[in-house]
């Protein structure tokens, strides 16, 4: 997968206009933080990992507005600036890392001089970029593991290399199974109702020849009953310290019929996807999305005009339906409560 | 809901063009067979009871074309047109019931002349359109017995009047209960592919003055769990003889994700959609449907050209995820296999 869906080119973000796909591969270039904003809000660019790279570059766009002179000042603007990508989007929480480190650089070098505050900024924000390639190859490494020679496996949503700078979570452990020679097929829930699994996970395994059959999410159920499926990978938008996990609406829906079928069902995800401070899957804020997503599509009415709309575009996956969570230092067991605590005790 | 999905006007048959809901509400008059077999083919008509009507309607239309003279040659056309009908979809059991209903008509009066028989074909037919009235309203009495007072419920695809002459099986339920005076809000998921939960049972219902909120089909889990779902009402295609029940694709799933959530699963089917030949579900042809339907929408592409595509149009829901199964003569429970042979040999 070589092209990259986030990069910072010429002091601005260019990202995949990922609303266009699969129809046309198009670019956004983001000069200020307002563009970026809408370009979050309305899912241009999309998925946990790439919107924390997508929050720290935001903050670098920042700078071109600060006016004022002093360090103090500085500091206002950067902070007023997180605040604002923060109201982008509200469940993914490595958006709300990667901000918090980004304030970090701030109180962790109070004496810093304006231009060297903004050095140390930029530095924060690649190591945030770099760090999720690397990551998403180890997440691949591990995972690959669980997928033997011959598995149909089946995932929903995107969390591919569109989700993250440039390789995926849980199609990063399908990228990574390719590429030890292992032969296996992937069933893609289409995932009503942006579509992610049709319009960019089936475009991205088939251009990876990876071997990939569409479905309605409807036929996830008949699919694992029917088509032998080995396990079901996903991604994750926010893990709770109890391993409650929100991921794509649709996604507890395939770990109950996981479950019903004895299938295993893994979350791949990175550490900047946990949140510790929450406890269980009850805290975490779900977005609900404009209704018009479910009742049009591309300009089609598809339902009544005022026919009422419940539109999360999350849901929470309780613990005791996940399997594993794979991440980029190793696989996570239950009982998750005890083992994320001490994964994260240890590093 | 006053508006008949199917009627006999001169001598043809006149349906709702289903496809064009709920933008336009437009007919469509089939003058003969093939006009007919390419709108059950498309689903401007569609539903496993509508399906019967409509299949008796098209053997008065194939009347037409015969162009011979003796009851001989004039039974020999009949049982090809009724074998061409029988071509246009493979699952929903109640067009071969039909079908076999209108040909026991030419055994049963072999010595009536041509003129006779066409009278009995077509006091056949209307029996079967008639009946299907009287049958809705009979198990919407009694399935209106299983909705309380405030409580919310769940259904899939439509199983209401535009599925059967005009008023509907899940959904006759639910026009029962309101005309009972009873208070309840009904979540309906959209039903992918083709959307019939979207375009028809949210105009149905909306129209019927019916609190209706739209789901994308992932988002039942969700709702079951978040909004206190006390019941999950679908209909069926095909009831085998050990209950177990083919119906739009994603009713697998949902009966599922009830077991789950501890919420009853009820199917309404009327004694025509049973096939008690067919000994289980295994026995059940499934239609699997052109793979555009989900590669595109509404004309747009939203998956890439060449992706495999999965898309049966139905599932089955094994007996043991059923809780009943309502009919025009009572609830029938488990054990299924016992006591739907007891129904059968009771009438």
């Amino acid at each position: 997968m070589s092209i990259p869906t986030i990069s910072w080119v010429n002091g601005n973000v260019k990202i995949i206009d990922q609303t266009k796909l699969p129809n046309k591969l198009q670019y956004i270039t983001c000069r200020d933080v307002k563009t970026l904003w809408h370009a979050i809000a309305r899912l241009s660019v999309r998925g946990a990992p790439a919107l924390g790279a997508s929050a720290a570059f935001g903050v670098l766009l920042s700078f071109k507005t600060f006016k004022g002179k002093t360090r103090r000042a500085f500091d206002r603007h950067i902070i007023k600036a997180c605040a604002y990508i923060g109201r982008s989007r509200p469940t993914a929480v490595n958006l709300f890392n990667a901000l918090s480190s980004m304030q970090k650089v701030l109180t962790d070098y109070p004496l810093a001089s304006i231009k060297e505050i903004k050095f140390a900024l930029k530095h924060e924000a690649f190591r945030i970029f770099d760090d999720d390639k690397k990551v998403c190859r180890m997440m691949g490494k591990h995972g690959a593991k669980l997928i033997r020679n011959k598995d149909n496996v089946l995932t929903i949503c995107n969390a591919g290399a569109l989700a993250t700078v440039d390789y995926g979570t849980a199609l990063g452990v399908f990228y990574s199974a390719k590429a030890q020679g292992k032969k296996f097929k992937v069933y893609a829930c289409e995932t009503r109702p942006l579509l992610q699994g049709a319009r960019l996970t089936a475009w991205e395994l088939t251009r990876a020849k990876i071997d990939t059959t569409l479905i309605c999410d409807s036929m996830a159920a008949v699919t694992m009953r029917q088509k032998n499926i080995k396990a079901v990978f996903t991604g994750a938008d926010r893990i709770a310290a109890n391993g409650d996990s929100a991921n794509k609406i649709g996604t507890y829906s395939l770990a109950v019929l996981a479950k019903h079928h004895r299938i295993p069902f893994y979350i791949v995800a990175p550490y900047s996807t946990f949140d510790l401070k929450t406890v269980d899957g009850k805290g975490i804020p779900i977005e609900e999305r404009n209704k018009e997503e479910v009742r049009k599509f591309a300009g089609t009415a598809t339902a009544p005009k005022n026919v009422k709309v419940f539109n999360p575009a999350f849901d929470v996956t309780d613990n005791k339906l996940i399997t594993a969570i794979i991440t980029e230092r190793g696989i996570i067991y239950p009982p998750f409560t005890k083992n994320i605590k001490k994964t994260f005790q240890r590093h």
